[in-house]
């Protein structure tokens, strides 16, 4: 079989034909299978499987979905809109935030191995920036970043099999600075593929969840004037030039979950009941962080993100290097207002990487108990 | 059963009846189990069970303690006590250290899992903070956060059940900006909670130790003059607020373990014999690290600290991320002077994050052979 | 047996008689084996075994050898030659390098496991320091560097049984703040050790690669100006002198692939094709990184780069400590240029660690498919 640079086929040069006959010949072969990635149930592009739309949702929400995938595999059908937009990311802190949705993080996707994610990504004529998207999930042309580029007033549609399980980062990626500015600026997301059998424990036994939370931290570098104050920034693009000095300390000026501080606290915390299973969707698209949970811990928690390892057990804290995405399965067992950080704790309190659980239910003594309160030394 | 809201329950207005027949409920029921955890072997809240008190001692000490459990479990009676102190960190160099016990990090605690730690926390009323404790190897109320605060002259004394096996940071959290700074002013510490048929090996076969030791490391973030030389401080209350600056940077003025520069090299090195197998236990609760014997490597190490989990084999270089603690198992092989650092070469040297361990034994010309001393090149 | 304290063996005062019969009874007595590290098959300090020389090639080639060992251990030759040189760490900036065979990093090494490692260091008198070598693979004797110390006009030898699996970090570590300034001034590499029958994946079958790439990353703290230029540094040791300041900051100004931005992009890319399985041997030295390659994943990635462990599968982003090695092995699926890279995307575009790989051959529609191309929004 003769090699076909690359080349002909980003430029759509070569006849369709020849690479419909191609894919057949990779899927006969059994190429494009290897370790820990599940062989293909069925042939050819996707084209004639069914065909399903997921309604994206605000995070720390996540969209509709089976946890074991009844029938075979899907082209879910997505849609993006990115959103440049000027938002506050602390109380008096703004940053022109470049969004996949409106949203930082952008929302996030969820379908089961081997199904297709057929996304449209489209770049309103109010935004001002090329864009594009690079999804971890994804194999080939710079995970989609290479023919998803989108300038305002266009849209672009493609497709890709997530053959493997676990949750990866997305973000978007136009090139050169453009990519860490625009990946700091809030343009990145993640995407879970569950095992079309669902999620097992360190046993292989099956395990559910109740709920589950998304929260991705995120870093920014908002530019400061010589006395140490934020400058005031007019435009997105104005934002992109003033970024490249602040990004090259490496020292973040926020690191917040879910694009602002105190976006999941107070009244807007994460609810669980006591005895409720709860999947922990997190990531972190740039720089590496460790989240954990104040009085819990992972029941379960995936090396790497990826579910076709064995979870580990009973994890303190949840290493997540920049550019990967995690879950964590917990399941809690005392009621109370739950703590959930970036364990350095000065990136937690000073910097902003901090939410809340709040679990209801009953108190178990067997776990903890009050013996006598705070009083004067005996 | 009727749900009731922690608010409740924390401030105690619920009549310990009612706690009572919720905790024996769970019990029966089974609920607090998950995956990795041990199932529990007893009904009820500890309050019957044997009780022992262990002694605490100096890092790098660990407790007295047996491998294998022998018997149930007990309740383990801990106390500790609060000590602000001024303390010298390297040669001239001095913080306002918060301590438990008055060491840096505080004491290890070590009892088996499904023991109870019965803890009482004493900040006497010569110190002038409020203080607390949160054991990541604890479940709810904040890891405790929430019930062990303690004004000066006061003491409180609270139980929790060691469901986990591992090694887990604790620390104080006394809430806002002043948990991070009473965290890197010393105040943090590690509870290792052995399965209860002891430690296994990769194969799940039962491994002893002939020496354990503690080693935790530190990060400081000295206030400095704009000359750059470090401010003097005249109280620990005066050492807070002018470290809201300096821990800001992120970047510490030193990384150093067990306290202070050179607390474990020369004549207070480790001392091992050839033969030995040793069990370094160690965490940061703050910060990143990545630990390395020189000359050696970890026979077994624990991913995430956490024992239910298949340990490694044959590790270089011990990841831990802030907030975590870590257990390597090393047999030494061959006698030497070791060191042990933080392999950011520069965080050990520069910042102060060097140990070393002294091996006493027959050199194995197996393992490593001079051939030809240094000499002109022929 | 009495005890003979390691000053006396490292000094060589002992006959030679007395610590070969110490070898023989550790071989004997199986004392040198533990969790994880494969028994000796044979007895001794390796003189009487085969010996082969080991030619090393230059970054990213790796040294021609059998992924599955033929015969019994082997004695393998080695030697390295240490230059000191002015060298362009990206266009403009330079720095004064200290290199194991003039490049950053060192070559790689490869053996397998319980080959002795023989190695020659030679310092020419054209340098100006003194060098040695700290081997992470081996055990004892600061991994080699208390007996390899060279002044420039010497040589020395000596050997090492390579008795773990897995990639290994080896680096110059002359002592006090020498020992970072070497190591970020380029003197590093890595060993790789094969399990003598080969690499197995996570359901311990047989892998091989079908190419291997060697990719180590490489921080730099160049010497600044009040203005922020970079100081004009006529000698290797005003370079040192001059570095103490800039390290102790703890953000480099350059990252790099290969001692040099852009070293592995454009002309110089990595080369595969289409069904490759390619085996990335990375590293880093002194500080944390996170690899990535975009479009592609990991089907099998070694905890801590050590083979002994069962590989993760499908991993997304290759975290490595400072300090040590990684092995990850990728099928190429999708032709195209990849981006490989340090995913704290401000490291890779602004500090430049980015290299590329291209792939030549068919696409497979069946992973990603273009849709819809670029344009207006419908």
């Amino acid at each position: 079989m003769k090699k076909v640079n690359i080349q002909h086929l980003v430029k759509k040069l070569v006849p369709i034909g020849i690479v419909a006959m191609t894919a057949l010949f990779a899927a006969c072969s059994g190429q494009s299978s290897g370790p820990g990635v599940m062989e293909a149930t069925f042939e050819g592009e996707g084209d004639d499987l069914e065909r399903i739309t997921q309604e994206m949702v605000m995070p720390p929400l996540v969209p509709e979905h089976e946890q074991v995938a009844t029938g075979g595999p899907k082209v879910v059908e997505v849609t993006v809109e990115i959103e440049e937009k000027k938002m506050e990311v602390a109380p008096g802190d703004s940053i022109w935030a470049l969004t996949f949705n409106g949203s930082v993080p952008g929302p996030l996707i969820v379908v089961h191995q081997n199904d297709f994610v057929e996304l449209t990504l489209k770049n309103p004529a109010t935004n001002t920036m090329m864009h594009n998207i690079d999804f971890h999930s994804a194999t080939g042309h710079e995970g989609g970043a290479d023919i998803s580029k989108v300038n305002p007033g266009e849209e672009v549609t493609f497709r890709f099999r997530a053959t493997r399980a676990g949750v990866f980062v997305y973000h978007c990626a136009p090139g050169g600075m453009m990519t860490p500015m625009h990946v700091v600026s809030g343009m990145n997301g993640a995407i879970m593929v569950l095992p079309r059998e669902g999620l097992k424990d360190e046993k292989g036994k099956l395990v559910k969840y109740d709920k589950a939370f998304y929260v991705m931290e995120q870093d920014y570098y908002l530019p400061k004037n010589e006395d140490g104050s934020f400058k005031s920034i007019a435009t997105a693009n104005e934002s992109m030039s003033e970024m490249e000095q602040s990004i090259r300390t490496l020292i973040p000026t926020h690191i917040v979950f879910n694009g602002r501080r105190n976006s999941l606290t107070g009244k807007n915390a994460m609810s669980v009941n006591v005895g409720d299973n709860v999947l922990f969707i997190s990531g972190q698209a740039n720089r590496d962080t460790r989240l954990h949970l104040i009085g819990g811990h992972a029941d379960l928690f995936w090396p790497g993100g990826k579910f076709s390892n064995t979870p580990y057990t009973d994890f303190e804290t949840w290493a997540i290097p920049g550019g990967s995405a995690a879950a964590a399965l917990y399941k809690f067992r005392e009621p109370g207002t739950y703590t959930f950080l970036n364990h350095n704790l000065i990136e937690a309190v000073a910097f902003g990487a901090v939410a809340q659980v709040k679990a209801e239910g009953e108190w178990d003594n067997a776990l903890m108990k009050e013996i006598s309160e705070a009083g004067p030394i005996k």
